[in-house]
């Protein structure tokens, strides 16, 4: 069936104009009467033990309204992976020990930021030293101090995936290698610094404004902390502006926030720094790989042995999940028969990583991607085809993971191949010049319940007005990425009716229904839109019959909803407006209002993911011998999303994903000295600008995913991967310096073209 | 059956813990980035045709962001009788004519409030002035020019009401009297005055938060003067500091702040003075009420003829109402064999009268209870004896129009005589000395639905969650009288969970469930209570199975919600606490979350309302016959509310209404010179003070009314009338002086001695 002219059109989101004029508000724009001002105590060392704090100077500054330890906390230890609870690792503020440059001590708040500044500087906090460990391997060497007494080498957790049988397949392989990959901690660099305020509210709840991807994460995560029933806190996003991942946790800062309000009885609010965020915020991982495969002498891959040691930072925080999703990464996008992967979670003094756009998949991607091209390289076989003969196809299985159930990533090969010039431009031999292919496969959503939810993972609510309007009512979270007008148009698609008749209310945790776990993992569009689905289909069961009566219809008439009408197919002129139907419905349910609910969790779906995303990318490069400069002329883009909802926020979608891609390849990197992070500006740290945007030609292959909205997938994280890999190897096509270890700097390229001493 | 406890328990307000300390938001406390200030252009003249307006000044001055005025509009008429169009007499800005001092004729948005006042002071208009109308009498005489082209002869409108033989009973009659009594406009002289806040919402729509207490009314009519569909208006009311009938229309600030926030994009506040709300706010109607009745030697009453003049001001605004409610209530109380009314609605050039708190009853009240004492004296009957004898009893009618379902009328006539002492203090003839008696009967909200809503009159949603809670949505409204608390007791009464276990929110047109009328006529109990027991109940049906299918329970054990439990009545430890049994009925739901629609709407209850309550009051008063001062010194009311759902909230509602009942009978009144007010401060106008209340005694009378939850009816408003009438019977029985044009002045009492002139 053809889908409605609004699935796929290219419309503008629906909140561009208000943040382009300035109209929409973000949570630092509040203010509320007897509003105070939050500052908080970080440790300045990267661990040690907590004897004693005084907080009696600061308590006694004036204008001082609270100051707060851990001590004075419920002391309730939270974490995103509630199903298993002693993963849980954080308390609000330390109480015995701190982790990390950073870690929260004390908070303040006072009547303004620079009086809750001066305070903190107050705060006299005596501590013992203990050693700090900054990298996997000193953490995990033998005699390392335990920087949580309850993880045992300092590994947190251990993950694992087998299947087929690996021996075997290394036995067979004519060609096996086995390389070892580092990649770094980069920052999501949002351009919004988080910012949180809470009021308390009637009878003893508390309300929460903040900026996040999870409202119903952090509902119930704070709740918990603060001891109160899940529904006594009320969790409200504004505008957010970005979080790639960042903004998907309870933050210590948002306890504060609730809690000081509670004690206090006035609002209070805190709004971090571009240099907290980066001194301090949530980070990629940084990982080591080892990877070994094995090839038959034609190319065919006959197994791989995949193990990685997680760089987690002080606390677990998303890490559980990077620690699977990185082992799933691996065993994608090819037929692997036999598979194993070891990924282990480790404690370092550092900034903890967390989730962060791709999750698992860019380092994962970056290894094996580089590792395909590596092969090719020596076997001899380009390395598309490379890729080609392995590539997975719709109806593929991970076993005991996943199935495909749609795939178009050969097509995706092929038409890149195409659009590039590859088979012309690969056998160039420019000097300085290459190019160079990586590809991805992502999820869509998780269908893991690490949060332990007992909602659905997504849910919806419609209600239809006989104005013609509609309201949707969701908890989904747009952060940025175009949910709030995706979500409207699949509604517009069921209901016939135009995207601006609409109104949206979204990430309300005390009305939108329960319950949404967020945005993450790409899972908006599939499972919301779902969702979205089956509320507006609930709806137009009660719209039907209501045109079945007033026309006398044979019972085989099939009734449309197009163009605001609502009308029989076969006889489009018997039919009511929009609205005229819904006022019927209306008087016929005598003043009942029309409102459905809906919801999707997946089911059946293996422990992934619903969906698979794929695509393929050329980077061609320029390299300067002379520098070692790296400059991107071009990217080429082949991707399977499924049916595009919005083709132009797709368009987005990949912009941005280059440039994170090309951000992460050549120029992002946190500088750190014992644990501490140097670069805490954008001067320092540098993030690619519009100068560095190469152009970029794409094209999307047309697949339909059948468990998506209208054959949607996801198209918002997966290509956040292949552009690393590409460049590496079109750097590799132009200088012969291959890169195992982000980013590709000058003096990396220069070292590898021996024109630099290591 | 025995209600549950919580029915009729003494809590306080749960909202007045955030009231007492400072933290409860009312809408002149937000503040928004961009916000601007607004100010109005009133007419300096009474009646005046509009020939220029030049904004060209007002619109140079820096820091001005929008000046508009009638012509700037799209021109439509509005007002609360939607269901009779050619009612709806108000622009929302003039255009032709302005029609008394005050009519809004320009808007100014500006940086600050003083710049927007100077604003309006640069606006310059060029009237040709009209005769001005100030009373009845001169509006209505012939030859009087028109104030709306349309009402010939200046009235507005006419409501008859008319049953039974009426020239028989005279005829029959031994002993019949007429009058004529002059009751004057007084102020709602809620706390708050209004302030409207207007912000640009996504896609065009507009966002209003309001002092109202009809936000659903206010959404409807903004949204049709704005030319959006109803949705595209969100209205919210936050705490809301009185209204007493006073802000329950469209006015005509909010449409401006809508208007120029999206014309600007900007958020615009409007927020009234003092000084601006006595000068040209809403007031109760003043009329003039001529009254005939006819009784038997014995004191039957047998024909009553009523014909009442109402002094509109300037526009309907609910006077359609008031016209018929006074009749409605000149037939209460007692059995009119034979009833005639005539009402009229005349305007005339003074601000506009609209509802207040009794609404039609006071006046009519005050005529009709004075005449029943005159009445008793004559025929030397005791006041109190002579309305037992013709008092209204339950499953009487009023023809065509109601049936009483339960009345406690007599009972009270029996306990306050009992309670104050009355035979003994009546026969006392102490100088200066008096006692007097009034009564009222009053509605439980109005079956008449002049608003025309498509909706059921109210409707409630409840949700509830696994931690024990529930949430309760409304678009009821609570504008102090205490409903948000007194529909949670209802809801826990039900569900049997502590009140505390409860979030509410309520009145936001975009979130609560549609619709509510807001809050008049004393309906929000019984109205908005029977929407929340039947979707309790609902809630109810879907924990029921969940405990008989866990215990496996005989069919004919009966369930029962009590203490934060459900379980079997018969095996109590058969059960479960409230939060498990939800969590086990969302687990089966797979998900769904438990949430119910309830709603109400009167059916077969009539022309007027669904239920009556009545009630007595005796004052005790002492007259100074030297300076003709009155002192009220006790006050006793014996009064059926039905059953009270919280009988300190009822108590709160008698204090207040013998408070405004007190300044309607002795002190309050408008000083008025050529359409002009001229008293517009609180020192001016005066209101009662804590020193003036008498102590006062008072017992609610043991009925049920059926059609109330859990036997409850109206308390708010019915009381406001019989105070009047009680005193100015004490102060006729301390001086012989008898009262028929309120308000009760020392200078009339001594022309009453014949101390003074007249």
């Amino acid at each position: 069936m053809k889908n409605p002219a609004i699935i796929g059109a290219s419309i503008p989101r629906l909140d561009a104009r208000q943040k382009v004029t300035g109209q929409a508000l973000y949570t630092d724009d509040l203010t509320m009467p007897g509003m105070l001002h939050g500052a908080i105590l970080r440790s300045p060392l990267p661990h040690a033990r907590i004897k004693r704090i005084d907080v009696s100077k600061a308590k006694a500054l004036a204008g001082v309204k609270d100051v707060i330890t851990g001590q004075d906390t419920p002391q309730v230890k939270f974490g995103n992976w509630r199903l298993v609870p002693q993963s849980q690792d954080e308390l609000p503020l330390a109480v015995d020990k701190v982790r990390f440059i950073g870690d929260e001590v004390a908070a303040v708040a006072a009547l303004d930021k620079e009086t809750a500044l001066r305070a903190v500087a107050l705060i006299e906090v005596e501590y013992e030293e203990l050693p700090g460990y900054f990298n996997v391997e000193d953490a995990t060497a033998e005699g390392a101090g335990l920087i949580h007494a309850e993880s045992e080498g300092n590994v947190s957790l251990a993950r694992k995936i087998k299947y087929g049988d690996l021996e075997a397949g290394f036995a067979q392989a004519d060609y096996v290698r086995e390389d070892t990959f580092r990649v770094h901690a980069v920052s999501h660099a949002y351009l919004e610094p988080c910012s949180s305020l809470a009021a308390p509210d009637e009878g003893g709840r508390v309300t929460l404004w903040t900026s996040t991807q999870v409202p119903y994460i952090v509902q119930c995560l704070l709740a918990s902390t603060l001891g109160l029933p899940e529904n006594h806190v009320r969790v409200i996003k504004l505008n957010t502006g970005g979080g790639f991942g960042g903004k998907m946790e309870l933050r210590k800062w948002e306890f504060c926030a609730a809690f000081m309000a509670l004690r206090t009885g006035r609002p209070v609010k805190f709004t971090l720094s571009r240099a907290d965020e980066l001194a301090f915020g949530r980070r990629r991982h940084g990982m080591t790989i080892r990877s070994k495969v094995g090839f038959s002498k034609n190319g065919l891959l006959l197994a791989k042995d995949f193990d990685v040691l997680l760089d987690g930072g002080a606390y677990n925080s998303m890490g559980p999940t990077a620690t699977f999703l990185c082992g799933n990464f691996g065993a994608m996008l090819y037929r692997y028969p036999a598979y194993r992967y070891l990924g282990r979670h480790v404690y370092t003094n550092k900034p903890p990583a967390g989730a962060m756009r791709g999750f698992g998949a860019p380092q994962a991607l970056f290894a094996a991607e580089t590792q395909m091209n590596m092969a090719a390289h020596d076997l001899g076989i380009d390395p598309i085809d490379l890729r080609l003969m392995n590539a997975m196809e719709t109806g593929d299985e991970i076993p005991e993971v996943a199935t495909i159930s749609s795939c178009g990533f050969k097509e995706s090969l092929v038409k890149v191949r195409e659009m590039s010039g590859w088979d012309v431009k690969r056998q160039e031999k420019r000097p300085g010049y290459g190019i160079g292919v990586g590809c991805y496969s992502f999820i869509s959503g998780g269908v893991f319940n690490w949060f332990n939810t007992k909602y659905n993972f997504a849910s919806a609510e419609v209600r239809v007005f006989e104005d013609g309007t509609a309201h949707l009512l969701t908890m989904a979270t747009d952060i940025g990425q175009g949910s709030d007008t995706v979500l409207r148009q699949i509604l517009a698609a069921e209901l016939g009716i135009g995207v601006e008749k609409i109104r949206l209310t979204a990430s309300d945790t005390a009305i939108t229904p329960k319950a949404d776990l967020g945005t993450w993992g790409s899972r908006v569009t599939l499972m919301a839109g779902n969702a979205v689905r089956q509320a507006a289909q609930k709806i137009k069961e009660m719209l039907i019959p209501v045109v079945f009566g007033h026309f006398d219809l044979n019972q085989i008439h099939d009734i449309a909803f197009e163009g605001d009408r609502v009308f029989s197919k076969a006889r489009p002129d018997k039919g009511f407006g929009f609205g005229e139907c819904v006022y019927k419905a209306l008087k016929g349910r005598r003043g009942e209002p029309l409102t459905a609910f809906g919801a999707y969790t997946p089911r059946n779906k293996g422990l992934v993911s619903p969906a698979f995303s794929f695509g393929a990318q050329v980077a061609e490069v320029e390299v300067d011998r002379q520098t070692g400069l790296i400059q991107v002329k071009k990217m080429y883009t082949a991707h399977d999303c499924g049916v595009p909802i919005n083709k132009m926020a797709v368009e987005g979608q990949l912009e941005g994903s280059i440039h994170m891609g090309l951000g992460y390849a050549l120029m992002e990197d946190f500088v750190m000295k014992d644990g501490r992070t140097l670069n805490t500006t954008f001067l320092d740290y540098k993030i690619a600008t519009a100068l560095d945007m190469p152009p970029s030609e794409s094209v999307e292959i047309d697949t339909y995913e059948p468990e998506g909205p209208f054959g949607a997938k996801e198209a918002g994280e997966g290509l956040v991967s292949p552009t690393a890999p590409a460049i590496a190897e079109a750097v590799f096509h132009a200088t012969g310096y291959r890169c195992a270890d982000l980013p590709i700097t000058p003096p990396k390229v220069l070292q590898g073209l021996g024109r630099l001493k290591a």
